[in-house]
């Protein structure tokens, strides 16, 4: 169904200032629901309401606090707060240390969401004419190629290039399908796709409650993203403390955050003249055989939600709509 | 065939120092190539010599020096040089400068042949105990997801970290094939494996001499791993300026090296604890059916090197060494 962009935005404000949240930090975590579910990316959207940790039910301990600092970098303790949040704070420091030194790294820790869609951090330090790479860890969900045993995260990787137009946003889940995927599948009762998960004995699933219980499986069951997904673990589990967090039944998940200042080499101009050349260049070749068009990497999210913001409406899934409904009924009382 | 390390080290010295190369650079370059022959990256070793462009041919223009530098940053001229010799000034910089300000980014432009085995500059720097990160760019080769153009390269990329053993090495070309692949399978009188290039006009091709004419295609023949191949093109091109390489129909490659020191998060013992009790975890889950037990990235190509040194023998092509040992012959005369 198709819903006005504020009343949503509205509506994601009412429940999360309803419990723990103060009305800023209910605007950062709308911001970040709000780019996915406008991009298209409806597994990072509204439906972070819903499922088995929703999140306006997350009670955060305490605020994001640094705990290391150096001129480059900055070592966060999430305090239990929503990933948004955390990823947020680690972005605009990412953002004010880079442009000063050149360079910045952003390790953190004990989040207690997933940060959404990570693209949107990676597009926020690109928007400063800087380049960003962004990791996110989560729960343990997916086995390693190779392994039946849910051993790593769904683990997302986002890069954020400056061009002479919107940054080149490239932002994957290394997993074969997200773990809100499967809650989606779950609510709407629909049946996974084939070769994106495993029961308990390691068999091939297409039952999204056995697939929870079970493992999910790397994207393009290779060894090649596996690795990568395994790199991403240690990121932002070794590196940051978080790779214990298996070990109480809860994930503190880590994060890891870098920008890259291109007046270290090229030139902030020159980077976004030589990549706008390199888009353009995919853009206008040959497609093959089963396209009509080239796209490059975070094409579609683009357009999606520069449709979206033009016409201030998106298209919603009406069964997660009306559960926030319900949600809001609920708080009233 | 079965060959002594020692005088594979001394028949590739003596083909190096022969043409354009002082010894102590001969050994710089006899030492990557080695990592990958005893690796069994056999695309990345002795292979080098022959082909289009073997690397004894390559005359440097000069010297790589620096043109610009930071802290924590290092921008290299490469100067016609063989990408190892960038490379290892690079390798060796960013462990520098890491070890003293706990982070380092060296971006290199103008090598003249592929860095070799990209995991052999990840694993020095994770010998010290950093966490690696290197990108290699390569010339024009592979078309894009959904293009039939050749407008990116091989681009691989390594990562390594530090353990309580030997570092995880994982690295990997984005491309289904490398070039000296292609290169190989010529050589060879081998066809080469379905989907990995396409000829002129975009049609799949098995033959390596119509795969050099048209373009090979990114690993998995999925979005994911072509837009892995795109950033990477974008950090070893757009940001060293090394994008408008094939404009004079040569290609001066660009490099990205990335050192974190875990000192900055949780230090480094302590990482090295983390990595290894995930390393422990992967390796001790239930395999899938298709496998008798579960590999961690690298673990192959370690063994494979482990066995070698031990026996100071490596397994390699007859024909490849039957070629090395007629240009040394040309060579003396």
């Amino acid at each position: 169904m198709k819903v006005k962009i504020n009343e949503l935005q509205r509506l994601m404000h009412q429940i999360l200032t309803s419990r723990y949240f103060t009305s800023p930090e209910a605007k950062d975590i709308v911001e970040v629901l709000l780019y996915a579910e406008i991009s298209g990316k409806k597994t990072q959207g509204i439906i972070k309401f819903l499922g088995t940790e929703p999140i306006q039910d997350i009670k955060p301990l305490y605020k994001p606090k640094i705990i290391k600092e150096t001129q480059s970098s900055v070592f966060i303790d999430g305090g239990h707060n929503p990933g948004m949040l955390v990823a947020k704070m680690a972005t605009e420091l990412a953002i004010t240390k880079c442009s000063q030194n050149g360079f910045a790294i952003i390790g953190a820790n004990n989040s207690y969401s997933s940060t959404g869609a990570i693209g949107y951090y990676a597009n926020e330090i690109a928007k400063h004419d800087l380049i960003g790479i962004v990791m996110s860890g989560t729960p343990k969900a997916v086995a390693p190629y190779g392994s039946i045993d849910r051993l790593i995260g769904i683990n997302p990787i986002a890069f954020g290039f400056p061009t002479e137009n919107d940054p080149l946003v490239f932002d994957i889940a290394t997993a074969a399908i997200t773990w809100y995927g499967l809650v989606k599948a779950k609510i709407m009762g629909q049946k996974l796709p084939e070769g994106v998960a495993v029961d308990e004995l390691g068999n091939p699933t297409k039952d999204p409650e056995k697939a929870m219980k079970g493992a999910l499986l790397t994207f393009g069951e290779n060894r090649k993203m596996s690795g990568l997904s395994i790199v991403i673990e240690l990121f932002t589990g070794a590196l940051v403390g978080a790779i214990d967090s298996d070990t109480d039944g809860k994930w503190y998940s880590g994060n890891l955050f870098i920008a890259i200042d291109p007046n270290l080499f090229i030139g902030r101009e020159k980077l976004k003249k030589n990549s706008t050349l390199l888009i353009n260049k995919i853009k206008k070749s040959r497609p093959s055989s089963e396209y009509e068009k080239v796209i490059i990497p975070g094409e579609m999210a683009l357009k999606s939600r520069k449709d979206a913001e033009a016409k201030g409406i998106v298209e919603v899934d009406v069964k997660v709509y009306s559960e926030m409904l319900l949600l809001t009924k609920k708080l009233e009382k």
